[in-house]
């Protein structure tokens, strides 16, 4: 199971009605933010997950609209009894970013462990999940992120009991340990089944419309992409300014034969982003707008 | 005429129903912003007031929730097509820490100009407003702001006849200018009355009780104080944190012989300041507390 939650779907400057680019994921009881901008501190209390839980932060890139409620949001983070460490990812020169910012919040009671992305494509592991950056085409360099949660085989008591192994020992397979039992060693694929289906998303904001969106987002559960614009006529405006709209978000998502596609990050000048969904779903049928504090539970596919 | 209206009245981190500390104010028709917590952008949307005609901003002191709104409010204000200048005043440091903000809001369409408050007391004008800065008693360097709007006297027409003066110059002299005809000069001080009451208001957050607030308060139609914490028991940790209880303002405002006290930037833990009111308006009678987006109009007193 991993829970997703639209902290802000808006784009450039916040609105009374929607906030700034944030996604806040949580796997496990551990949270993981991507992109923070202005208001995100007041959208998690509203949303009602733990503030002092975020272990990682993930930035796209450096535009303010994706990252100027950092600084607030670490000092909240320390106000909460936050100790551990968190880490922080995002672009070459996010060390450089976050010093400027910190000039306002330069005490903080925990660790700040930075995670420059200086590989084209970088994986690093969340929890049990892996995520994985890849390069977007914006204005300056920006990244996506692809997360996927792997599912263990089933695991198979009877192929347990064949070779002996107690009851007491089957949790620590089902785990993925090995086991050693009067000097033998028993390993996780000697009881499970082949792997499962696991689940897979993917966030990709800001960025024009690229291949590499369509490869990221192979058969993903859930395509997260930005629709900074609606309608068609806006794709010279979108690609001027580094973005997407609704079609072409809608085109990628069925080149990657995702199951759903999210569409997020829409300019001020959009009032109604379901105005313009009819255009998308004609391309790609299961595409749906998000909103400020939509959540989302993806689970693992019945056996 | 002096409008204002609390854009945010809480203090340390932002809640759902409770921005950081912002004041907006408008004088014919130009605002002036103290302070800019995060989240006051969508504040000035919601209060109605145009972002684009921000003149000056004056900053208390640099604790984030006093400031952290800043680069994504000059953002929009590039957005909303603001072209002149804007002024920024603060405690000395405040260019090095707009610098380190503006690491994500590097490229403005105007001219941001610095005033850095380097002396005890510094007076300085907003349009035909007089603004006194003055040293508060925070954690760090803090400054309260007094705003004095003087009223001319009341004109006389029958010494403007005496005089001989053609109607068509009453206005430039009713205004303060004075006027040469047939080589003479005429100067308001000939057909005005003696100086009216003007408006007077005062600022004064973050600090601990000083009796600067009384002296520089004195009079003030609308004393705004900060009152971080509602009981009296708490007075030790609001000397400890560089803060003030209710109590302690009213006593200042009854000090000041202010008209009224509005009580402002309320500690995360306060959920309901009116609880606390009683105690302030046994002390202060005229004693009330703000509220997000309460707006007040300032009027000069009838003749």
């Amino acid at each position: 199971m991993l829970e997703i939650c639209f902290l802000g779907t808006g784009a450039m400057m916040p609105l009374p009605d929607r906030k700034l680019a944030a996604l806040l994921l949580r796997r496990g009881g551990r949270l993981l933010l991507m992109d923070c901008g202005e208001g995100t501190q007041v959208a998690i209390r509203q949303c009602g997950w733990s503030l002092a839980r975020i272990d990682t932060i993930c930035f796209t890139h450096f535009h303010a609209d994706h990252i100027a409620g950092l600084p607030g949001l670490l000092l909240t983070m320390g106000a909460c009894d936050r100790t551990e460490p968190v880490t922080l990812v995002g672009p070459a020169g996010l060390k450089s970013v976050v010093r400027g910012l910190r000039v306002i919040a330069p005490e903080l009671p925990y660790e700040l462990r930075f995670k420059e992305l200086t590989r084209r494509e970088q994986t690093f592991p969340f929890h049990d999940i892996q995520v994985t950056a890849f390069p977007l085409d914006h204005l300056m360099p920006c990244y996506g992120f692809s997360l996927s949660l792997a599912r263990p085989g089933r695991f198979d008591p009877n192929r347990a009991k064949a070779l002996g192994l107690p009851v007491i020992h089957w949790r620590e397979l089902q785990n993925g340990k090995a086991v050693t039992l009067d000097g033998n060693t028993y390993t996780p694929d000697q009881v499970l089944g082949p792997p499962r289906k696991g689940i897979k998303l993917a966030y990709c904001t800001d960025t024009r419309a690229t291949g590499v969106i369509a490869i990221h987002g192979r058969e993903a559960d859930l395509l997260i992409c930005e629709g900074t614009y609606g309608e068609d006529e806006k794709a010279d405006k979108a690609a001027e300014y580094g973005h997407m709209t609704f079609s072409q978000a809608a085109n990628l998502a069925k080149r990657a034969d995702a199951r759903e596609l999210l569409l997020t990050h829409f300019s001020p000048s959009m009032r109604d982003p379901q105005e313009h969904i009819e255009m998308a779903q004609a391309i790609f049928p299961n595409t749906n707008t998000a909103h400020d504090l939509l959540c989302r539970t993806l689970l693992f596919e019945e056996d």
